[in-house]
């Protein structure tokens, strides 16, 4: 098909990522990329096709409460945290036609192999390399080891380390060190995805895998970073759809919980 | 094989979605149909082989608790909520085989989308696409979007939305949107699966997935749908095999509770 | 590539297998298997890369806590538990070449079929059949249902027995029954796998699954079975690189509680 064309999706790629506002939230031609597992859907389940397009494709990507770009980070996010690899080319060229960088998604394979999990990250990355050589993306440029760290928040990590040290110290102490020198220290400070979208795809992978003690942390780490209430909500909104309503509902007394927690008194 | 030949299969699934009782309930052209998987584990696990067939062939599925078919919209529930696909497609023909019609099936599918996530959902088409293919099934007879819902429990569902709405209304308020809209007042109308079968499939999934948080209201919510209380505890039984002990022993308080909840004082 | 000859990795694994203390924890021929997913991660994903050889294949596997033997138990456990098939075969041939025995691995297989579902077993079987076949291991040779049970401890399993019956008999019968019958007068009496180190993989799969209200019995059951309080902090440690930070810090303070109550007054 012409439209897959790689040349043809590169440009379209670089495009999305220069737009600030990019307009193609579900492009016909990501539309088209998986065939086997869309036309399998029309035909094995055409209720579902047809929920798909009335609630998902024309109406859930539209709505203006989280950019279609975010939408993007959250589903990638819940993909690799569900390991699916089913749809997955097509999300990271819907992201990438949405403005995310080949380097974001770079950094949150990188971010998500501690978050969801080695495994899984691998499994996704075997996908994204196959979507980056398709487009012709310069493997070169991503970013590796070594990068300029941001500046420290040092109070505020001296902080969690040492609530951390008095409650688990004594109990693992090989989990405190890592989190520590591999987490705070160095994932978190890395520049290639920014804190509030690390925050964004952490809470996404949190609530997909149903981990929501994890949530109270990471969600006001999230809006710390940035992330508006409106948008914490309408995370919920999009992984519905991806994780499932079950999951939702489990993270919803939760996220009211922080937002409560959170407003002037 | 010539048990394999699919005008066979056709006809036995035409056979035993007529018997009120059908009596093959885990047969041998189905203990055929994934002869690599079976195979691999009688050679790499033969113990798991002899359990398997000691525990779950021979005796599971032949307790009168509850129904070969419903043992079969349990197990590929808990199957596509594990995202399962290497035995998927034998379960899918042992559902056929045990009464389970094609459109239950796909309304299942459709349900699950829901219940487990899009992506799940996305990858059982895949699988049973390829399953009613090669049974011959006419696709153009599943039920679409277009279909008479079934009377809606006014009442019931205007308690429902309040409740969902009062607690998080103002949290997320997308969620609260497409759980009226797109759940309550559409999925749950439609008449190709019967409301007492969907909460079976919905508590299978919950359980499942370890989203023992939701089973309360969708427990009582089955057994108001028809599920008796022998039923509902033969269910963990059954998924005790495919989701593993651990996700059944942290159901089992819930569902107590539930059974004791709905005893006359 | 040479090292893969087939004939060669038999024998290193039957060296490994009779060594006290197998040195090559991460061997170069492991390290090569699954060429395809270490190179997209280096190529999609090269700072994961870079965090992968520096904290887990060149300290985590080297940590003196939990031998290189364990670690390869209780990484099979997540893998397994997670249903990831990207490189349980490379894991797999990790484990053999660290000295587990083929026996084990087919008794862990039947173990988790239980704690982590059928499905999930059945896949990791076709993977296990794979590696086995390669290394030219004897099928004949691995455990079926025919052993010599280990000695019951008949006080203990009957004090487990009444409390599952007082609290759960009635709810559900099937499953009080399967667990008695299945796992705690067979399953657990199998000689092909200590019960220190069932215990070691149930556990881990705990914890991977997010399961941890049936930490605390089976963390105590492992203690008991002679698995040391640093040896189980350092699952935790194993694990946070496999089933993700999450997973693990929802872990944590069961594991810290388990601990605490276990000390001397």
């Amino acid at each position: 098909m012409l439209l897959r064309h790689p040349l043809f999706l590169s440009s379209a790629m670089l495009l999305a990522s220069c737009a600030t506002a990019p307009e193609n939230t579900w492009s016909s031609q990501s539309m088209s990329e998986n065939k086997p597992a869309s036309q399998a859907v029309a035909q094995a389940a055409p209720a579902m096709a047809a929920y798909s397009a009335r609630f998902i494709k024309g109406d859930l990507w539209n709505r203006p409460a989280l950019s279609a770009r975010d939408r993007s980070l959250v589903t990638l996010s819940a993909l690799i945290s569900r390991n699916d690899r089913t749809e997955l080319a097509d999300y990271l060229n819907l992201a990438l036609d949405n403005g995310v960088t080949p380097g974001e998604i770079a950094e949150s394979l990188t971010h998500l192999a501690f978050y969801a999990g080695w495994p899984n990250a691998t499994s996704a990355a075997v996908t994204t390399q196959a979507v980056f050589a398709a487009r012709h993306i310069d493997f070169s440029r991503l970013p590796g080891a070594d990068v300029a760290p941001l500046p420290l928040d040092e109070e505020g990590e001296a902080k969690r380390a040492a609530m951390v040290e008095q409650n688990f110290g004594h109990v693992a102490p090989g989990v405190v060190k890592y989190t520590t020198e591999a987490l705070f220290r160095d994932l978190w400070l890395r520049p290639g995805l920014a804190p509030r979208d690390r925050s964004l795809i952490t809470v996404s992978a949190l609530v997909t895998a149903g981990q929501v003690a994890q949530v109270p942390y990471h969600l006001n780490r999230a809006m710390d970073n940035g992330l508006t209430q409106e948008q914490a909500a309408e995370v919920l909104t999009q992984l519905a759809f991806i994780a499932g309503w079950p999951n939702i509902f489990s993270a919803l007394p939760v996220f009211k919980e922080v937002f409560t927690s959170r407003q002037p008194a």
